[in-house]
Formats: C-alpha cells, sequence, structure tokens
C-alpha cells in the first residue's frame, strides 16, 4: 500500500509480479554479494525500529542482523517498551517515529494495528506478521524455492502443498505462489482450511492471482491432492494468535496430516520438505522428516535473514536516491566545524 | 551537577544562560548538517547506556537514533533487565557502568536516583526525565520555539504558556524559558500548581532566573493570563506518576483547561500550539488543534532527536579532547598485530 | 568443548594451559591498544547473539561494549524476547542461530541449556554464566590478578582465598587459578563447600589441574587458611539460583565469614580484594574492605570487558581466516550494482 508518499510492505498483494520477482531476486543477489564477501553499505545511517507485540526468534534476529550487515541499525522496541494504541493513538505514534527513525516493522496481533500504522507513517511500514498474513516470510520461502528448484522446472511448473492447519503462513504461501503463477494446494482437514480462517479474505486474492497469472489453487481434505507435490511445506497445529489448542484436541483434529515418510512419498522424486519453524517435532512434522537431506527448513530459516536485507533495501530506495554529494557533505562539515571552534566546544 | 571531575545533565539550572544557549545552537547546527548530508562522527565508538525504569516512545528511540547517526552506540537497560537498586546500591552500579560505557542516562521514578547515580559515575550522566523535571525535554522544545520564533521577536520578547496540570514537562518549562528570559505563565486550576506539585523545589531557581535574566513567571487559574501567548503548551491531564486520575475526575478538575479553537483564539494571531506527546485527544488538546496548521508538536518530536544530539555532543567534549594522535594509533596497531602473529591468532 | 566443527567457551577446562594463558594475554593486548586509542576492528560485520534467561548488569554491559568496540554488533534475547527450549527444542532454536548471527552467548539457569546449545551450533557458543560456572568470569579475574601481581612473585607463587558461600564463582575460581598453578583456598562453612554445591563435578577437575600444572587446593572452615593469602575474594550469601537464602538465616551460616579489616589483616601484606559484583555490603564485605586501597572490584568489573573482547576475538578466529580478498569484494559489488541498475533499483 500507498500512505504519505511511501510505499509500505503490508501485503505482497499490493505489489506486481515483476516487483515482487525484483525483490525475490535482488535478496538472492545481496546474499551472494556477502557471501562473496562486500556488504553493500545500502542501510548506511539509516535506523529501523522493531515493534514487537509478541516474542519472536527469526524475525526479530534476522532484521536486525540485516540492518547491521549493511550499515543500519535496529532498535528493538518489545512489548511494553513503549506504548502502542494506550493512551496514544497508534497513528500518533507513527508521526512521531517517522520523525526520528527511517523505517519500521512491526509484528502485531491484528493485522489493523499495521495497517493503521502505515496509514499514519511518512517512512516505510513492514509488516512483520499479523493474525492475516506473514509477508517476510513469503519472499524468504520464495528465495528458498528459487534456490532448490526441481531440475529443468520454471517456478510455474511447480506444486507447492500445505500440510495441516490453515494458519497465516499457509495464507501466505498460497498468494505468494499463486502471484508467482505457481500450483498450490491446502490439504487440511474440514473447518481448519482458509476460508474458515482469520485469512479468509486472502481467497479473493488468490483467485485473482490464478486469473492472472495461471497458477491453480486448491483446498482439500483429500490426501491424494499431495501426489507430484515439488515442495511440501507445514506449520504448527496448535495456532499461534487466540487461546492455543490444547495437544490432545489438536492431535485429534490434525493427527492424519503429520507429515511423515508415508506422506513425503506422495511427492514428486526429490520433493524437499518445508517449515516455516519454530516445528513442534512429533506433532506436524517428524525428526525423520525435518532432519532428513530433503529438509530445506535450515536454509529456509537462513532466508529469513536474506529476505529482510531485500526488503530493506527494495523500501528504502527513494531514500537514498535523495543522497547529497559529496562536495555537499564537505560544505555541512566545514560549516558545523566552524560553528564549534566559535563557540569553543570541542 | 559536577561530580568525580565530570559534568553531569540533571538539571537545566546547573548550566548558565550561555552555556544552555551554546547546547541550543549546537544542536541545531547538528541537525543543520545532517540535514545537508554530513553525519559529524563526534560519537565514534562511544556507548551510552539507557536505563529506563519506566517504558518510553520518545526519549528511547531518539537517543538510540542520536547515538548510532553520530558513530556511537545505545544500550537499553529497560525495566527488569538491570538492577538499580536491588541487592546492589545504585552507587555500586555507578562506578560499575562508568568502567563499561562512556555516557549514561536514566529514566527513573524518583528525581533522587538520577542525581545518586550521578555522584557515583565517573562518566556523564543525563536525567532522561524525573519526577522533577524534563530537562531534555527542555532543549528540544527550546529549539522548537528558536525555530518558530514569531516575525521580529527575540527570545526576550516572546509569551509562553503552560495550560492544565503543573506536570515535570510544565516545571521544566517554566525553568528553561525563564533561564533564556522568556515571559511564563502556567494557567492552572488551583491545587494543580507547581507549588502543589513534587517539582514546587523549581519556584525558587524560577524566581532566581526572573531577576537574573529578565523574565517573568506567573502562575495562575485566570483565564485571561492567556491573552498574547506566542506559544500555548499542554500535557495530559491523568500524571505520570503515582497513581493515575481517573478519567471522571481529571475531567472535572481540568475540564476548562482543554486547549481547544476557543483558547487558543486568546492567544496572539499565528500564535503556535506545543505537546510533548503522548496527547490524550479529547482531553486536554482537541483533535482540531493537534492536527492544525499551528501544531507544532510533531516538530516537537523531532527535535526530541536534535536536543539529544546536541547533548551527548555537549557532554562527552572532554573525552574527545583527550584523543589520540594517528601516529600514536597507528603504533598501537603494530604492536597488537605483532603479539598476535607471535602467538599464532588470527 | 568441540562441536559442529567450531570451538565453543563452555569451560575452561576444555583449554590447555597455553590457550588459557593466549587468551588472558591478548585480552590484555587488546585493552592496551584501545587504551592507547587504536580499537582494532576485528569483529567487524559480525553479530553476537546474546540470550539471557536471568538479568544481569555486567556480563550483559560489557558484551554488547566489546562488540560495538571491535566493529561488530550485540543483539540482546532477554527472557521472554526469544523461546529456549518452550515450544522449539534448544537443538533447533540452536541450527536457526546459526543461520543468522556469527557467535551466540547465553546465560543459562540450567548449565545442560547452554551445553545443548553448544552442540546444536555451527557457531561459537559461549557460556556466560550457568549453575555450574562462570569462565568468561575466570578470564576478566585472571586480567585483574595479572595487572596486580605482588611484587617479584609469578603467578604459580600466589596464593588465592575464596571466603563464604561456594558459588559457581568460587567454583569458577579455583579451576582457573589451579589451570594457571595458582594455590587456591575456599575458606567456607561445612556444608557450603564445592562437594556440596551444584559445581560438586568441578573438584575432579581442580585435582587434575594440580597433578598437571603444580598448584594446590584446599578446602576448609579453618579461618588459619586464610594467612599468606595474596588475594582474597568473595561473593554473595543468598545464593543466585534456586530460592534464596532468607537474610536472617544466611548471616546465621556465614556471618564468620565476612571478608573485614580482621580477616584482610590475615593476608600477606598488600593482600589485594576481588569480589565479582553486585556485592551486598554489611554482608559479606563491609564498605571499609570493599572502598579500601586494596579493594580491586572496580577493576575487576572493567576487566569484564576487557575479557569479552579477548575471548571474542579468540573464538571468531576461524572465520577472520576465511575473508576474502579486496579484489574478490570488488567483484562482488560490481556485480550486485549491474544487477540492481539493470532493475532499476537505487
Amino acid at each position: 500500500m500507498y500512505a504519505n508518499g511511501v510505499r509500505h510492505f503490508i501485503d505482497t498483494q499490493d505489489f506486481t509480479q515483476k516487483e515482487i520477482l525484483d525483490i525475490i531476486y535482488l535478496s538472492l543477489e545481496i546474499k551472494k554479494s556477502i557471501k562473496a564477501g562486500y556488504n553493500p553499505p545500502l542501510l548506511k545511517g539509516k535506523t529501523l525500529g522493531m515493534i514487537f507485540q509478541q516474542s519472536s526468534t527469526r524475525t526479530r534476529v534476522s532484521f536486525e542482523t540485516a540492518m547491521e550487515q549493511l550499515g543500519g541499525h535496529a532498535q528493538y522496541l518489545g512489548p511494553g517498551m513503549i506504548q502502542l494504541g494506550g493512551h496514544e493513538t497508534i497513528g500518533d505514534t507513527g508521526k512521531v517515529l517517522s520523525q526520528l527513525i527511517d523505517v519500521v516493522m512491526a509484528r502485531v496481533i491484528e493485522h489493523n494495528t499495521v495497517v493503521e500504522l502505515a496509514k499514519s507513517c511518512s517512512i516505510p511500514v513492514m509488516n512483520a506478521m499479523s493474525d492475516y498474513n506473514h509477508p517476510t516470510q513469503e519472499i524468504g520461502d520464495m528465495c528458498t524455492i528459487v534456490e532448490n528448484l526441481p531440475r529443468g522446472k520454471r517456478l510455474e511448473d511447480c506444486k507447492v502443498v500445505f500440510v495441516g492447519d490453515a494458519t497465516q503462513v499457509c495464507a501466505s504461501l498460497a498468494m505468494i505462489t499463486t502471484k508467482c503463477g505457481m500450483n498450490f494446494v491446502h490439504y487440511g482437514p474440514k473447518g481448519h482450511q482458509l476460508q474458515d480462517s482469520p485469512s479468509a479474505a486472502c481467497l479473493e486474492k488468490i483467485k485473482k492471482n490464478c486469473e492472472e497469472y495461471g497458477g491453480t489453487f486448491l483446498s482439500t481434505d483429500d490426501r491424494e491432492a499431495v501426489r507430484g507435490a515439488d515442495f511440501i511445506y507445514t506449520d504448527v497445529w496448535y495456532g499461534l494468535y487466540e487461546s492455543e489448542m490444547p495437544k490432545e484436541e489438536r492431535v485429534r483434529v490434525f493427527g492424519d496430516y503429520q507429515v511423515n515418510r508415508d506422506l513425503m512419498s506422495l511427492g514428486n522424486i526429490g520433493c524437499k520438505f518445508l517449515h516455516c519453524l519454530p516445528a513442534t517435532r512429533g506433532e506436524e512434522v517428524t525428526d525423520e522428516v525435518a532432519d532428513s537431506e530433503s529438509s530445506l527448513c535450515w536454509d529456509e530459516a537462513g532466508n529469513r535473514l536474506t529476505a529482510m536485507r531485500g526488503l530493506l533495501v527494495y523500501l528504502t530506495q527513494y531514500q537514498r536516491a535523495a543522497e547529497p554529494t559529496e562536495l555537499q557533505k564537505a560544505a555541512a562539515k566545514e560549516s558545523l566545524e566552524k560553528f564549534m571552534a566559535d563557540r569553543g566546544i570541542q
């Protein structure tokens, strides 16, 4: 979405397919560059505010590392550290942060919080997961998929199957794969499919993606739909929002949807396993699969960092465009030094 | 105050008028320089410890951004992260921090805590708000006033009216404006004026300021006193310390002191609105005023950062003065590299 | 310990005497270099993850300052900020962090947590205190002892007496001093000696140290054993783990073991006082001793930073060895810039 003349990253569906592919390939190019030993200082002097309404390992660590590797800095604004929607309105907090930092990310309980924040900010706002979607995860997952395409296949030739509960990660994967023209299946129990979830509004967008980019979407509890998968993806069963589903109940509901050797064998030869993590081993995935040669989930965690770097560089483009010349900087330096010398300040 | 051979920033009243003006104009010069694209590395390699006994948005974010923009780094030491006056005395914590970092700020519940800390520290200590005063806010507010002086007026020609509860921000504004020779009015209800507040001790200092610098001070519940204001300032009604005043009670006490179109119209033409934020919209200020062309409260929030940079640079002067020459650094480098090579450490 | 091809810092007993001395002297050389004005950028671009299961002042601040002074950055991952052993196994968290940062430290409740973490990490893991030992404290304490050796004595000529409760700091001091061939005494009440503590397993290691390096170890409640001490060290009486011992009870148990003028006078002339801090003044140490000329406890706190720098540089050696050439970096830069120009990304 755009607001106050700035582009925000709230939902990948606000971007064209070309823009999304640009972000994915930019992310991979920066990864290559850093591996080769060159950390591009594209975020030099920039500050990211990281608002967390919940605890987080991967998102928090990868955002902070991304900023530092590219010459910037990230401030952790965790639960209780700043007010967001307490005595101060979200709109006012957004206006204030726009004066003090260069870009902001928010992991929020309710999607509307990050949307409201973006409406008031004149700096880019990034959605670091809400109850609706998880768009930075989408970019990282696409990086992992691109790096592990089955031999001879293009993105649009691939089938991605998400197994289990229709979490916001499921919704996000459905949106980004169909945006990229891929074939997506959600294999999950009735009552726990996307139409039943807080992400139900994504179905309309997925439909449009399929029409526009030629991919397909299927939501089913028919195990046969897993057949021919190039990538099998799963997420936890206990739900991340509202009250957690008790273990006994979730095993009853989702027990048949465990990603194990048997389920993996329905996929194509060389089918890869993905998981956004954290995993509850023994529930949605067995140790055997998570720790197998087919498991990409550790690379996927590493690509959270890949995605954050690409996204941060992409969204702050307009700020770099406004950089002054070396001569202008030298003049500013001279002027400040003269002022300090005149006042006897060292 | 001075302690252990170091100058601390606990109260602007410990500084002369010339020193205060130097800090204000230094802050504005650094702002100009950064806007022009030159971030002076005046805090290179320096570390700021940020002790917060309460949550904070503006103070925390602006301190951390200030350090990073000038080449340093800030450590967030939030509630519960370190002990301050638990098993360890404040004095001992101050002595330890003096060994590990270069400058420290503290937002404290009780003013005496930051005074005690300063007494034990051999690095500069900055008061980032107490129940008595809010001196970094003072510097930022003066930056905003200087940037928005009515045409043809000098500071000492201006009238500043603070409306509502005699918070520590009210006390601080009274002290800094009279220190700068300005005319200050607190328009607030009986029983909620400075003499009734935890900041009552400031009255003596304000009186001295008026005698020395020619400004004036008035505390009144007479609405007529607002007439001719160049700047109208307000703060929340619920109190920041002790138990919060319930909404119903505070509206009864302060209801007549809302900054709205009617009250603003008592000021001079072009009268500006200030608020330290956060604002409780609909209580101490209406949306109409807060979001108007006359409202400076967002610039004011941005000038928290302006002030932090100026203050940090000013207070660490003596540390920069002690910097070694390039040749001395090169000798140190050679010596370390030789040691490592001899031991086979890379 | 080694795991996944990486050397971890879990216990100084995993290192040879020569390695330990290398780390100590490296720490002191880097301190000298920084004092002389040269901050060696040996951790440039590196990120440290700091996992804290408990609050901490010295360890946290010194780690973060160390990273920044040497060109790197530290992320504070405090209690509740990331999960460690909740829904996600410690092993999985370790694998993920290995993808996102360069080195990790953990202050843990139970020693086994940091051991488990090291087993799963392919980046160096540092033990920042457990219920068993406190090895970063050991390196800092040895730096302080080396800087304050009695005239004409070598390390192996010195007698170090730890007084009071057999905390993990007591265990650590016993291990490092005997590793360095020194003479160690624990003077503490029966029932609160090392064999009674969670660190009991260290006794076997201390015995081996004495055999191998010629030092001595004695655990006793005989006050005469303090005689001839070059360094007297103490720690708090209330215990850092499990439920705290009530004040009345601990004074009854440890009252005779207070480090006061009387006890100090049993040491050699010029005997120095050490304390890992925080101190409960009036319990394990009197103000008179803590604030005396013989007290090294503030230098000791400063040497926490000394130790962290040395350890971080030592443990990340293999990462620096893998650095690419300037030409390789330039090629990577050119390649990234071409990609961005082709896509029209600034």
